[in-house]
């Protein structure tokens, strides 16, 4: 399975491939840049839409649903929007096709164009602001607390398995507030949540803050956002939360009557994750044996494998085997016992260790004489053998010791990776040479942004919230800076 | 709210409409024939959703994602699925937008022109067995079980919320074995679990069957379907379940060695549920009042509503209102305690009622001092004044009650506008005059299909499986028939 599987040293971009690829989570589709997510994957996927689906309810939003075409007016309505978006459109201009002339081929009936164009959703704003103009009136229909699992469709020039696809997979929110305050603590509420589930669900730490004005989403006040950082020193925004001022509501012309019957716009918000956050959780544990999955996140956590010869044996080894797939499935825990016979023990070990399984369980006919099983885990591949007692509780204990111990491995990853630096040349230098998050201090202008990119490409990737100020000089310009913020070459 | 609502007699399609809009279902968008899913709506759609997955994963189905969209050239390679589907596609034929030249507004950019067109799926037969070919290549890789949660297009020239519309989601399995009796099994499988569902979680009795050739799948060798009765006496098809023989495999090229090492084509089945489901679950319980939900797929099953005039009252109710909520929870019962003091209880009564909660618990200062509570059944209408004590349980078993109800209710209506008829002329009434499903005989052959359609606009629903044959003469041509077949006018 591993055959060919290069080192992160070696070359990391297809290290993170073939883990894709070759750990069965997607592959690439006869479309332009769209990918096939395959059962391994999308039961990952799963698993964090349930968690954060749980989260948003256990705040107060609800579900819904809004069409995927967005009539091409609906687009130019709110200007900044269009200049984001329209680059990168997939645009539905005929809705019928039929047989050529010579019978042999179909073809697009020229006769069933479009009176518009409908882009496919690369986000839903406009729609769903043309929709909530209808919803409210009153401040007794706020707030609304909104969030659709969709599909969304950017044009994407260059992609990459689940970091950067045409079509992909995410949530995305859709708040309306009476008050702009109400609507910036529900941007920070999201943001929480997304950290939150990055850290203790996905094991990935990290940094908090929002965006400078570049970066900033085509239609926003203020980007708040997540980033965490890859073992090859680049960083990766894992989510993003907007305040959106009453941009939209102007757009779309959505107003309420206050409880002071003044009649004013609605304040907004939007924010989303999307399957991105799996090349995320790829990317920040995995080794060069393959991948690496926190057990929160993992579709199988626990792998029986049976070791013997004769056919009389395995019957004992799974009459064990399924005991303990009862007793660790009665804690929640989801088991696989993998009793077939068309593959050897050794295959299937390093089937189950490229997959990440995070804790594998091989019984023999050894172990049946002493009550035993041999324990190994893959984070740390440490093999141990433990008594049969009580097993179900002591792998309880191992996968929540895992989940631990690869949010404080990607922490000091991170820490050890973290450069504090006051210098231009410096600045430089770890750019280019080692990577990871530089914190430095900036004039706060886009003109020396740009320039910083240009000549590095590291970008701003957030300016920290909660962090003391601190005077100092930009590392570009020397001019006056207040606080320093986070750069890094990112995905 | 239920003010200018008519009456199933009045206007039917009006009633059903206004369930739709009134009780927050679902409301029509700026793009043509496309519904936005308010979240009430997609609510029940969860727990359609849900409960559906779960059965797929305990008959060892897994989920998986693949491209929204579809090569053109995909479409042609099965020659009846184009024809099927070739009328009513989105095709995104550009990928970018452009400002105009006068600045003022945006246009498809047409440098930036597909070189071959996308069709937005209708449908994902074509991209997954092109997808299929890489994954199978030996009878250890089948079979592949899998399914889908999606959004499908279907360029539909009348939509009606629900029932029809141009964008809808769905559930689409598509399956791959190395056995034609595998495959049908399969089929049939599926067919048992789209009855169990719509019979036991949506108490909507359904005759299970199979298509005339004419109603078939495009691409299909048969057509599994369960077929419901509604209200107004029309049929509703609620679900398919496609034996597709090796139709799929041969288009995309599909082998797979064998067993005895040889090289065959795989055999395939592709089944589906989609958003309609919802019409059917409105239609075939509602009355006069509303919506009625049947309890095991009611987002509320159970309000509770207070009935006070000072607030010391409305505090004291809320301590016993909010024990039984407890006590309602911790038996799994989803339970609104609406103590709102916006709206009067007169009203709250209107708006849970149409909006179809099962059971509605009201508490007044009487029922403080009685130790009881008000209990009203959606179903019936009836209410009764009960003790508080063990009123969990009291309730649990109402809600059990209505389920088991609403679905004999539906049955006997069922019962009651089936129709078993011999001549032509009884034909033409009861399909004019009564409607309800009529089992007659049919001769076998489309043309006969068709006339009877031209006639009377009834179709075959269905060719019932497990049917003891009859012989007879058919109704149309009086030449010989075996068996009775199902014909309704149909949404």
């Amino acid at each position: 399975m591993a055959k060919n599987f290069p080192s992160r040293e070696e070359n990391y971009a297809q290290w993170y491939n073939d883990i894709v690829i070759k750990a069965d989570l997607a592959e690439n589709s006869a479309v332009r840049g769209c990918m096939v997510i395959k059962p391994y994957g999308y039961a990952i996927w799963e698993k964090i839409q349930s968690t954060l689906d749980k989260m948003f309810k256990d705040t107060g939003h609800e579900n819904a649903y809004f069409p995927i075409f967005i009539p091409k007016s609906f687009f130019s309505k709110e200007a900044s929007h269009v200049e984001g978006f329209a680059k990168e459109c997939a645009v539905v201009t005929h809705y019928r096709l039929k047989t050529s002339a010579d019978g042999k081929s179909i073809e697009v009936d020229e006769d069933a164009k479009l009176e518009e164009e409908y882009i496919v959703r690369p986000t839903s704003e406009t729609i769903i602001w043309d929709t909530y103009r209808k919803w409210i009136q009153s401040y007794r229909d706020l707030p609304v607390l909104i969030n659709q699992w969709a599909n969304v469709v950017r044009w994407e020039m260059r992609t990459r398995l689940f970091l950067r696809t045409t079509e992909f997979l995410w949530q995305e929110g859709h708040t309306a507030h009476a008050t702009e305050e109400e609507a910036i603590e529900e941007t920070e509420k999201i943001l929480n949540i997304y950290a939150t589930f990055a850290e203790e669900w996905m094991g990935v730490p990290v940094l908090q803050g929002i965006k400078s004005p570049n970066e900033r989403f085509a239609g926003a006040v203020e980007t708040y956002c997540i980033e965490a950082l890859m073992q090859d020193g680049k960083a990766l925004q894992c989510g993003t939360s907007h305040f959106l001022g009453q941009n939209f509501a102007k757009a779309f012309d959505v107003k309420f009557l206050s409880k002071e019957n003044k009649l004013e716009h609605v304040w907004a918000t939007s924010w989303g994750v999307s399957t991105r956050l799996m090349g995320a959780l790829i990317m920040a544990h995995s080794d060069d044996h393959g991948l690496v999955l926190p057990p929160k996140l993992a579709p199988i956590q626990v792998v029986i494998v049976p070791i013997y010869r004769k056919i009389e044996q395995l019957e004992q080894i799974s009459e064990v085997a399924l005991n303990i797939k009862k007793a660790l499935e009665n804690k929640g825990i989801s088991v696989k016992y993998d009793d077939r016979d068309t593959f050897k023990p050794g295959w299937k070990f390093s089937e189950y260790e490229f997959k990440g399984v995070p804790v594998r369980l091989a019984i023999g006919p050894r172990d049946l004489e002493n009550k035993t099983v041999e324990v190994a885990r893959r984070d740390t591949l440490e093999k141990e053998i433990l008594q049969l007692a009580d097993i179900d509780s002591k792998v309880e204990h191992l996968l929540e010791q895992i989940q631990k111990k690869l949010y404080h491995r990607a922490l000091s990853f991170r820490e050890n990776n973290t450069h504090v630096v006051d210098t231009w040349d410096e600045f430089k230098d770890i750019i280019e040479n080692k990577g990871g998050f530089v914190l430095a201090h900036w004039d706060g202008s886009t003109e020396t942004e740009e320039k910083i990119k240009d000549e590095t490409k590291a970008t701003i990737r957030t300016i920290p919230l909660n962090e003391k100020e601190s005077e100092g000089k930009c590392i570009y310009t020397g001019k006056p800076s207040k606080q320093r913020v986070v750069f890094a070459k990112a995905y």
